[in-house]
């Protein structure tokens, strides 16, 4: 058994931010019938780089979904998604705020149908607010948040996080709204709307930013690698590379030095203390790196772990899909895709003893399970589906 | 009502992933228990700054939830952990692995006393694998996982995230696999343990940097705050900062040269097409800012928002705090301490229509809650409750 077994949603998302909530709630074993437009499907379908014509991207992130195509601007189409959202639990959406609503898919016309459905739409700004119905891109939204201020090398280059975080912390955020809601439903009987925006989501994981702001009044700025108030805590340069470390007490810091061979700094009363340490950071990383860029990182490293000093490598991607321990937890998983064969994806980071989530399936093919959905849910016959989509319906 | 209103969580956790998990359940209306050692309680209540005595750092991610001290290595703190546990439905624990069990509370033993119970253990590697008794933080983990392979203003400066994404993330899917698991329970009548891993949260997060090196062979770099595939889609130097754009096709580049009157560059063949513009990216860049360096940011954004061109600010945290959305939404919520005053912390970015979440309490005082909660949910009486305290036990 899986933990959401029984739990069917309807997934009218695209791209990132909604479909990667409803992998989620997928890979915990909910059914999830992703509704695509005809002929093109999700945008993300069409994002390079492809393999076997199917985009990499898009396999990613939607394995485990079934893929049914209905026209929503069709009359026959709306009426598709209301028939099939009546037989479900959970609703996702993350368009445009305002969109569903004229489509005549607001939350208000679906609760008519389906008291118990959980309505959960995802956008950039929420649902309310002056900011609503602005366009909203993850590096636009990383911005407004104060998140690319406390990110970069240095206070003028404040810098984009590499992954879409906002996106993604907005999709895990909307999937604890839909199992906070399934729980309130067993007692109220009644579904909810679950309003979910990525700025929201950014402002909710600043974290010692906001704190260390009101605080201080001080805004916080980018500073590299570095830790505010601990020192050596940052990225030091080898040879090959960077290596980080984490002397977080004076007794890390005599072990580091003596690990590479640098008893001489613990003389040195520039760095004798930790506060002495941050005070002169600079010189500190200057008389560090002065013997470190000589040597590999593998050599740094193998070092430091004998003397226990917590450290680790800087891996590029090529090297984590390797790591021994991302392999021991099955971070990386294969899923036999009909049409481009085996294509590794991400696994589920939620380990579970007892019903555990898996990646069951790859993504779908465009409208795949379009006939199987609505012949075995709706009980639509072979020639009504084919009179669905000579009318573009479906 | 709230929707995880009757849930009762005993909360060993410290620090950072573990304490966000179990606010995110308080914020829903679970009953979060959190018990600390004597004396120094968690050693986030050291962390700089203070605000009136108290640590700003603590007071921003315990919001909510009540303070039992107990000794963990007491044998009759050790009691009265399985005690409470036998009265939870969930116990939440950051320690490194087999830390619990060396304390006689690991998942075996803990399932003994309460079948029901759902056992969450949040740690840098995860349960099991290699790495597991490896000390992990924040740092560490964006390295070993690839996220800093991928963050920084070039491809030789990987750089940290600035807010601890690797604990949050881990902290976000713990309250995923809980919730899970809480639902599982009521079909299984079983409790499980839940193992969720920085490392495994951070893979889990990595996004297309994962698929696009699968697909290709080539591990992604840093680019800073450009879009490997659109351009402009990246931050143009203002004279008082940057502003993002999102020009995410012709007719946006189009309307943004007219917007910032420049009319020549839709002249230039070098920036014709989408694809030209990305190869010659820098050129475009400089071209750019010619014009906006000597332009104020409010200036670009409010001549690019008449003509609905896709742009933002980067703010600072000072500024975020003030934005309007951010206020409209109650992203920045006031809690009144007993000792510090009003305290403004992060509000809830899950936000529910019928059985809304909140902002509950401010954090507790050290040990605020321990006869509160030895005495209602364990009947101990004042003198039992003094005894223990004269023991060192809590």
């Amino acid at each position: 058994m899986r933990p959401l077994e029984g739990v069917r949603v309807l997934d009218l998302t695209r791209v990132l931010a909604g479909p990667f909530c409803t992998m989620l709630l997928s890979d915990l074993g909910a059914e999830v019938i992703k509704v695509e437009r005809p002929v093109f499907g999700d945008d993300s379908r069409a994002f390079t780089p492809f393999v076997g014509g199917e985009s990499a991207y898009f396999m990613s992130i939607n394995r485990g979904k079934k893929s049914v195509t209905v026209n929503l601007k069709h009359p026959k189409g709306k009426e598709l998604v209301l028939r099939l959202a009546k037989l479900c639990d959970v609703l996702v959406e993350n368009f445009r705020p305002g969109v569903m609503e004229e489509l005549g898919l607001g939350y208000s016309a679906l609760r008519e149908v389906n008291p118990r459905l959980i309505y959960a739409s995802i956008s950039g700004f929420g649902q309310t607010g002056p900011y609503r119905e602005k366009p909203a891109y993850d590096l636009i939204i990383q911005g407004i948040s104060g998140m690319m201020s406390i990110t970069g090398p240095d206070p003028d280059h404040p810098t984009k996080v590499g992954s879409s975080i906002a996106d993604i912390f907005a999709g895990v955020f909307g999937a604890i709204g839909i199992l906070a809601a399934l729980r309130a439903r067993e007692v109220t009987g009644r579904g909810q709307w679950v309003d979910v925006a990525m700025l929201d989501s950014m402002l909710a994981v600043l974290e010692n930013a906001l704190a260390r702001y009101f605080a201080t009044g001080v805004p916080p700025r980018p500073m590299g690698n570095r830790h505010p108030s601990i020192a050596p805590f940052s990225s030091v340069r080898a040879s090959d590379g960077y290596v980080n470390v984490a002397c977080g007490n004076d007794e890390l810091w005599r072990r580091f030095c003596k690990a590479l061979g640098m008893e001489y700094l613990l003389e040195d009363p520039r760095f004798a203390t930790n506060s002495e340490r941050v005070e002169h950071m600079g010189e500190l990383e200057r008389a560090i790196e002065e013997r470190t860029s000589s040597m590999r990182v593998e050599e740094i490293i193998a070092k430091l772990e004998a003397l226990e000093v917590p450290c680790g490598p800087i891996n590029d991607v090529s090297q984590v899909v390797e790591d021994a321990q991302v392999l021991a937890r099955e971070m990386i998983v294969e899923v036999l895709h009909p049409k481009v064969g085996k294509v590794k994806v991400p696994g589920v980071p939620i380990k579970l003893s007892d019903t555990p989530g898996e990646v069951r399936a790859p993504a779908p093919l465009l409208g795949e399970h379009t006939e199987e959905v609505l012949s075995s849910l709706l009980g639509l016959s072979r020639e009504e589906i084919s009179a669905l989509r000579e009318e573009g319906a479906i």
